[in-house]
């Protein structure tokens, strides 16, 4: 463990790549604190503008913008994982960029971070690299369908992916991957899916939330409930596995760890080095959430208390859902969180609910 | 009771005057709701402006700019009560207030004040206008010492009141009140001090928040405890009495109302028609506290659910509490709220602390 370094004092800035929700949540967090954001985002009116002290609008290939915004932050964080390596490189010669560039080089990829978990002794869906029509073949002879055929960067919500249920969907599983390096995904028969948001501060103490369970809807996340139906020797694992990779990568900040439960234990199914959708019940279920706990770590404070106090369960409200408002604003027990975004459109995360207790 | 109005919509935007840490809380709980904001507030870095989507930097008799600042908004609010009546005049005129009028003029003046809670049936201490030294001198002797002599208007944290513990201190108190219309309050022998968070919706509906039992040290607040130690009759009585307040000044909005507690029943101390310091509580042991609620009522939205689901002391960081921050950022249960003021000075609200459990 590193000595406890100093903390970044209120008033500091932190600077944030992206301007989503998350970068929005983040934000409010950082406030809380009495920190300013900067948020670095190519789009205009985005959610986390509303929100933050300052908005460089700039593309991620603009040199003098990301200087300028690396020059007048204290410390980088980001609220997704697709940042150019390029821009990094600019970034991190400037202001140390938490989590680190490890984290970042191991989740931009499906196969490397596959190989990074698997090299951990952790379990993941049997998977193979598809460089061409060939490799989807012998992977499919070996791996057997029904399986998914993935981009190997920047899928998230469904994107990039394609079922393969038999052999014969190999050709237009291919064709949709547009060229894409891919990868092939065994199909796990899991009991049900859970993820677990773990965080770790600088001085290297680690935290984890308790596991929330995660039902999907068309490829986007649905629900998260807490607690998770998880037996007491799966949550033991999972904490340990979530430290695990935390340690290994020198990790600082929060990251989502998505699992499937299964009758022989728990497998990986993908590591998000961000705040995560499935960890939004934690701002009406603990006392310090998952946004102030990324910027706790980020800016060199101890963590903070996530013990979870109530039950709750997120619900994701996806486009035309937003038309639900103004009877979820009556209802007893629910805590809106609407993202501001001016235009709705399908399969739009527009805001969620938590409802508690 | 009215009909239901039509809830403003999501990403409609509110204006608030005064850009203090109430109207930081007030912004925070807007983008919940997926609301814009814009502050007014003749101050530059002021702690909403970190969180506000604008902020009109001019004083209150700039008219161009309340012209501008109404127009640019959808509903007017407000984190203070000593808005000058012209600035009012003005806004009023092209954008809704709320809460109205007739509550800022009954709260901006303490014999005001103390007419209207009387002329309700509501008990408050003894009370007389003090226009010169003659009508202490009366005051005092029907009234008796001790008692407070306070301005009648712009007085907060204990300012512009001076203690009056015999007949000698009379000449010296007025001298203090410098020339100011003032208000000789006799003493009261109260057993606690709470304050009761009401809100009003636009709809005419009434909900309180359990009440807070505060301690003061030096004319300014120092912990609210929830639950406050109080007899059931008394909690019933202070809803009822909050409820009598609001449905008579056709309130819309939260109001702070400070009772005293006595072997005689609950005594008014005085009213704050906004969010109030004693509520901060509410941030963390509420599904929807008092900032929400505050903002769900001025744009027509059902008030939320406030029911209390954990104990909370909120302790207010003053001046150099901010030295704590550290080691209270280690504390299990502690959840820090800090107004981003950059200068700490004595007496000065920094930020304040909710223990949870």
């Amino acid at each position: 463990m590193r000595k406890t370094p100093d903390m970044l004092p209120t008033g500091s800035t932190i600077g944030i790549l992206g301007g989503g929700q998350l970068g929005r949540m983040l934000s409010v967090a950082a406030s809380r604190l009495g920190f300013k954001t900067c948020i670095f985002e190519p789009g205009g009116d985005c959610p986390a503008s509303h929100v933050a002290n300052y908005h460089f609008q700039a593309e991620y290939d603009d040199v003098e913008a990301l200087k300028k915004f690396a020059a007048s932050v204290d410390v980088i964080t980001y609220e997704f994982e697709n940042i150019p390596t390029s821009a990094l490189d600019i970034l991190e010669n400037i202001r140390p960029i938490r989590p680190g560039r490890e984290a970042l080089r191991v989740s931009q990829d499906r196969m490397t971070e596959k190989d990074f978990l698997t090299g951990l002794g952790l379990k993941t869906a049997p998977y193979a690299d598809i460089p061409d029509a060939a490799a989807l073949s012998a992977a499919l002879d070996s791996i057997g369908a029904p399986a998914i055929l993935k981009t190997r960067r920047f899928g998230y919500d469904g994107k990039g992916q394609a079922r393969i249920k038999a052999a014969s969907d190999a050709d237009q599983a291919l064709a949709d991957m547009k060229g894409a390096p891919s990868i092939l995904e065994g199909f796990v028969d899991f009991t049900s899916e859970v993820s677990i948001i773990a965080a770790r501060g600088l001085d290297g103490s680690v935290a984890c939330y308790d596991p929330g369970e995660n039902v999907h809807r068309d490829g986007i996340l649905h629900t998260t409930t807490v607690p998770a139906t998880l037996p007491a020797s799966a949550r033991t694992d999972a904490v340990l596995l979530a430290a695990k990779i935390l340690n290994a990568l020198d990790y600082v900040g929060v990251m989502g760890v998505e699992l499937f439960v299964t009758p022989q234990g728990l497998i990986v199914n993908e590591i998000a080095p961000r705040v995560h959708n499935s960890g939004h019940w934690t701002q009406n279920g603990c006392v310090v959430d998952q946004f102030e706990q990324h910027i706790r770590a980020v800016a060199g404070w101890p963590l903070g208390d996530g013990t979870r106090h109530a039950d709750v369960v997120m619900e994701n409200l996806i486009g035309d859902d937003m038309s639900r408002v103004p009877a979820l604003a009556q209802e007893p027990g629910v805590a809106l969180h609407l993202y501001g975004k001016a235009e709705v459109k399908a399969g739009r995360k527009m805001g969620h609910v938590n409802r508690v207790g």
